[in-house]
């Protein structure tokens, strides 16, 4: 049994330094020991997000495992101009690895991820499976990267659903200023969040409906081009909230480890790959306007688009493809007595900061 | 002068009975007087909704004026199985008319509607224009009838934002049950509400996507498809609500006849006639579920679509080319004391009941 990642690469800790604002990994070529990581889902949208990632952070690392269903074992992919041979994931993938990005959905972690865990390798899983764990952290890096060492039980850390991080990512922040009473959500999200497969059928509805043809709908079931409709997990049948509202209601708490009353609404919109979100805060004790957007404009990891002059504000555009959760509309509230309510629009990649980027911070945070 | 169409009406009042939940003309040979009803802005996306349903409901009438931008004059339109001119709109537009249906933009209502409510001619306008003036009744036939007897000052009777019609359907009969502390919503808006030419670019956009051009933006002057914005109505420099949101907030208050805060997020989204709204309901006193569902079952003008075994529930598609609003996601706000908070999610078609129906409901009133 191998120690873990965290002790295997303490020594190589001094050799990380702050370069603008961003880890870099100064001196691969030290004789500093490397973590080898593995990519459970590769094939997925978010495994192909984490390689892009991993390429772009210069993440460092000895090997590489491409780890997907037997259906895709064999093919070929490359990466940082290598080309790796994709391996079929099973309980024995992991004998030889230290960080395992888990992508394949919550069945396969359950099944793989506690294998992966008992080698002593640390599985960084995008799951749902193992959130509510409380032997498990539930990690935001901006927000409680503490937990990563003080919730750890068994060496699977947890990545967030993608709407709870881009909502906690403004809303922590202003939580600060004054314990947050209550927070009403309501979501615009992308087809991204269902997977690959899911963009591209919205994508074949937009041809089918210039080619005047039937509706493509082997995914959603439905038609989605030119509509909207309730996220299609499934609606708890005595809350009456789906999976998804419930994980934004859930998560948020243990993420900020006190109770934030959350209501939320999630609707998915034919938009490709960011989220967009309307919330409305009520704060504890007045926060005065200029203060609320001062802490959001220092707050890590956003951009603030607040542009009432051009109507410029968060938009899936202009957050596709960055890493920041982009926040505007702020506005107080006038339904609530002044400085106790706010109004704020966001959007963020569902793909990046949703997922795959938030799971690298984690492994970056298993770095130091 | 003549008087107005109540007056001239009355005699037919008996001729009207109730069948199938709506009035209908059941004697318009009996040399009762039929009102000439003018429609201003007739080539609109709305204009052509009145012209539809004036056919669709058998609204009684004797002449029928059909008025346009000096752009359209001269060109003929069908109706009924009878060719019209279309007339230029001008100040002596309204001498032989007694119901005139303005749906032509505020500042043609500015202009005409002053001019046609002096000939004794009742206007029913669907801008802006009048909404908040004291001395005109803003009227959702299902709400306040009554408004259109006891605050017509000018013979202009105002019909409301869409959006605002659209909440205002369920948010009602809920206040009935206990009065409303605060609203907290969030739309999800077709391009249907920038009329016409905005529907035709956002689908024009859908073809320019497929055929890889540059998006046609003459509309909006931004890319609509793939992606959602912020309401494209002018933001208050100091309330930093946008004037949508505004006139979801104000003309509430005015519908009711009572001040009922209310806090709104106005977004745009690809979807062709159908506005869709998130709305978060704070009692003052506690309801239970049953009698919130109860209520909205029993309300008129709605339909629930409430059935999360099949998530199914309103969208735009089953909501478009109906009169009724679509209420669904009937549940009870954990974030609030029990029956205390409420969410419902709603479908109405924009061009509908959030324009053309009411004003021809409000024109249907006038005839009793």
């Amino acid at each position: 049994m191998q120690s873990t990642v965290s002790s295997l690469l303490r020594p190589a800790l001094a050799a990380f330094t702050k370069h603008g604002g961003q880890q870099r990994w100064m001196s691969s070529k030290n004789g500093l020991k490397l973590p080898n990581v593995a990519i459970a889902g590769v094939t997925g949208a978010v495994g192909q997000e984490f390689l892009e990632l991993l390429a772009e952070r210069d993440f460092p690392f000895n090997n590489m495992k491409m780890l997907a269903s037997a259906r895709s074992a064999g093919k070929e992919m490359e990466f940082k101009g290598k080309s790796y041979v994709i391996e079929e994931l099973t309980e024995n993938s992991f004998e030889d690895v230290d960080i395992a990005l888990f992508s394949a959905g919550g069945s396969q972690s359950k099944l793989y991820a506690p294998a992966a865990a008992a080698t002593g390798c640390i599985v960084v899983d995008n799951s749902s499976a193992y959130r509510m764990d409380p032997d498990c952290p539930l990690v935001v890096p901006e927000i409680n990267p503490h937990a990563i060492k003080t919730q750890n039980k068994k060496n699977i850390i947890a990545n967030p659903n993608c709407s709870t991080i881009i909502m906690a990512m403004p809303v922590f922040p202003l939580h600060q200023l004054s314990p947050i009473k209550r927070v009403v959500c309501s979501t615009y999200q992308a087809s991204s969040g269902a997977g690959a497969a899911a963009m591209r059928e919205l994508e074949q509805q937009a041809r089918d409906w210039v080619e005047g043809k039937p509706y493509t709908q082997d995914i959603f079931g439905r038609q989605y081009m030119w509509n909207l409709f309730s996220h299609n997990s499934k609606v708890d049948p005595d809350l009456l909230y789906n999976e998804e509202e419930i994980k934004m209601m859930r998560e948020t708490c243990k993420i900020f480890e006190t109770n934030v009353p959350v209501t939320a609404t999630c609707i998915r919109v034919p938009v490709l790959r960011a989220h967009c979100e309307s919330i409305n805060i009520e704060f504890s004790s007045p926060v005065d306007i200029d203060t609320v957007r001062r802490t959001l404009q220092n707050a890590p990891g956003i951009t603030i688009i607040d542009n009432p002059e051009e109507n410029q504000f968060p938009e899936p555009l202009n957050a596709s493809g960055k890493d920041d959760v982009m926040v505007g509309r702020i506005r107080s509230d006038p339904s609530l007595p002044p400085g106790i309510g706010y109004d704020i629009f966001i959007a963020g990649d569902q793909i990046r900061k949703g997922a795959a980027l938030n799971a690298i911070q984690i492994a970056e945070l298993l770095l130091e």
